[in-house]
């Protein structure tokens, strides 16, 4: 191992918006102890954004609005990419790993489209990419899997890795509150954008993701095989009945490596209220990670914020002045591993049928589902209801199911959904066991 | 940064216990993962254990029942430590990190009693030292707060880190069984040692706290300054009290840094029923660490098992496979803050006062803990019991406290014990709300 340089470690930050002010509290409040833990001083050289902000602390750092200041110096050690969006962000990624720089971004968008080709290009000219903030903010996830259960064949994670998502399903949970009052409230304390389509719709989770089957399988950056769900269909009812049932409802990205191939997806999930997973509430994250060596493991934490996300940056950061290189995942050429279709995966299934309040209608349900081989794990009746148009006494019928494979499920539903007595559309969300297949 | 080297990466296990066997077995079984991993492949040419085990696949490794093999053996690269126990460990520690040899090992005892002259002797030889495994299995909180965390200043972290007492709690807890037999259950599973003392007393957890505070704090090994209590003097009664009060009682290990001093200190405590930590059951581990840019983030999983610490100890060896340098944390001299006496911490206490069932008992108690500035911050009073010697009507007065210093509460304690009401000795456990002081 050669000796680790004591000059300062010369930094560049791209963007001044709230992840790069929260980098440079973070330097500047801790800069004592992040000397002794690098072993050196962290300098921030150039700081460039388009907007000017005068009133942010830029520790001596020269300001410009031109991001070549940073991109064209070639005596920086490290540039960390915070500018956000996907096209800029990725166009200087791709540029400064292409000149074999040492990056380090938190825009898990980029990672989860163009992963492989940033990858190819710190293999190809020698660069260094590091990204512990692209998911879940402070929760050190990309070190865990990269790092400490290196010794580990990964068998599936499950992670809360949307606080917006988490935060509403929270509030449906705790308060009864239905989806669009919840949605408006996250917007209203920050925590839902304007168009909140990117977080309830999944696609943020989706990206993370990304990252995660990447690093856990060797199977490169699949972004488009994720199959992606979001909570906008969630009722407060569907969470009252989980919760009769011994769940809670939240949003999950799942993946699992299984003998016909990884399973990657992202949605609304039934888990036994007795998960750890389970009591992670509001906008905090959390992955659970089974390894064939560690077993399960879980990592909670602040999935976003200024600062827990400049805490990853800027560990990112301290491992580069230490000399220390961050781990390169294989490529999905490397590594051409199928992932499942929607309809090949198994798992569980919570049913809400609306049906008439007549006899023999359960048993005919009962029936069907058993035709396909479905096993009935538990269900409930409710209070009968009355349907808004025909004005006719209906009850939904809740059923929560074994574990079957989904294009299974699908046919059985669609026979369902077909008796006279069903008075409106069968709702259906998986369930999640996090257990071993 | 220079090349990583391709040939194997030559390593000697010493010992032939149980994690040593889960070393070869993940070894093993994960070969070609770890191979991708590591850049490497990793190849154990030496084991050595007083007893042959002939049924254990060394996986080609020549045995000697003589450690001289591996310690004298200048061609291995890597020397794992797992023979446990203190002295002969430790001789073989520091003999070979005099040779400047990299070490790997699980011994929390040599650490936490012998950590600043291992350290010293790094600094001073080049050698290199990993102990993952050392602390909480499986759980990656060695890395967590060497590297993961290194951007923050570390406020306080609260774990439980000794599966047998998380064990026997739990099912004092769940089953209502009183500490003898949950003990006498912990040692039929194997949880429990025939001698219990090391675990029930709060000494193995003291070792593992004093491992992560030389870590967070940065203030040396100091296993002689942690104050250590453990559960034996818990009883059914108290948790069934604590869960009324909307608490677990569980046994943790506490550093906190305070402007006075550094808190290090091993004992029961009640949580609130809503922190994570107090949904941590059975022999599972969790550390819970407060950051001041990460904020909470808490690292769950196995503590102990032959995989789960296997799991570190290679996750370790791999790093040195890749060429990366374990961070090495500062010694006593370096730092010399101050460790807090137990009387000058604060927090909140949980009491339990048998008293006569008199008018005006719970008055004169409310009193003298007013007199000493003590705030009561719920209370209840129980049924009526009859003591068993004076035959008298008592009842216990539980009362839950806002957070004092441990003097004031000793001086308050010796004042209500003198008063004639009370007929029986004053428990006290502590409180802990997690959060900022």
């Amino acid at each position: 191992m050669s000796a680790q340089p004591t000059h300062p470690l010369r930094i560049g930050i791209c963007g001044l918006g709230t992840v790069a002010q929260g980098v440079l509290q973070v330097l500047r409040e801790n800069r004592e102890s992040i000397r002794a833990r690098a072993g050196r001083d962290i300098q921030v050289v150039r700081v460039a954004s388009r907007t000017p902000k005068p009133e942010v602390d830029l520790l001596g750092a020269e300001f410009s609005t031109d991001l070549a200041t940073i991109t064209e110096d070639d005596s920086l050690d490290v540039v960390i990419e915070l500018i956000g969006g996907e096209t800029a962000a990725l166009h200087l990624v791709r540029d400064q790993l292409t000149r074999g720089r040492a990056v380090v971004t938190a825009n898990k968008a980029i990672l989860a489209t163009h992963g492989d080709e940033l990858i190819e290009l710190v293999r190809t000219h020698g660069g260094l990419l590091a990204f512990e903030a692209a998911v879940a903010g402070g929760i050190p996830i990309i070190d865990t899997l990269t790092r400490s259960l290196a010794a580990n064949r990964i068998r599936w994670l499950a992670g809360i890795i949307n606080g917006t998502c988490n935060y509403i399903l929270t509030a449906m949970t705790g308060q009864g509150k239905p989806f669009d009052q919840a949605l408006a409230e996250a917007q209203k304390l920050g925590y839902a954008e304007a168009d909140p389509t990117f977080d309830v719709e999944g696609i943020d989770a989706a990206h993370k993701l990304t990252v995660l089957g990447a690093l856990a399988f060797q199977i490169g950056y699949r972004f488009r095989d994720v199959y992606t769900e979001g909570i906008s269909d969630i009722s407060v009812e569907d969470i009252q009945y989980a919760r009769e049932l011994g769940y809670r409802i939240k949003h999950l990205g799942i993946a699992r490596m299984t003998p016909a191939g990884v399973q990657m997806r992202v949605h609304p999930a039934l888990i036994p209220e007795t998960e750890l997973l389970a009591s992670v509430d509001g906008v905090m994250n959390a992955v659970l990670v089974n390894g064939n060596a560690a077993g399960d493991t879980l990592y909670y934490g602040a999935g976003a914020g200024a600062l827990p996300t400049a805490s990853s940056v800027v560990a990112d950061v301290i491992e580069f002045a230490r000399g220390q290189k961050p781990y390169l995942p294989a490529l999905v050429s490397d590594n051409e591993i199928r992932v499942l279709p929607i309809e090949e995966v198994t798992s569980g299934y919570y049913l809400k049928i609306p049906s008439l309040d007549k006899p023999g209608v359960f048993a005919r349900v009962a029936t069907i589902l058993s035709e396909h081989d479905i096993s009935i794990e538990a269900a409930i009746q409710k209070e009968q209801a009355v349907h808004t148009e025909t004005q006719e006494a209906w009850v939904p019928i809740i059923i929560l199911t074994e574990p079957v494979q989904e294009s299974v499920m699908n046919a059985a539903i669609a026979e369902v959904q077909q008796l006279p007595a069903i008075v409106g559309e069968i709702r259906r969300i998986r369930v999640e066991l996090l257990g071993d297949d």
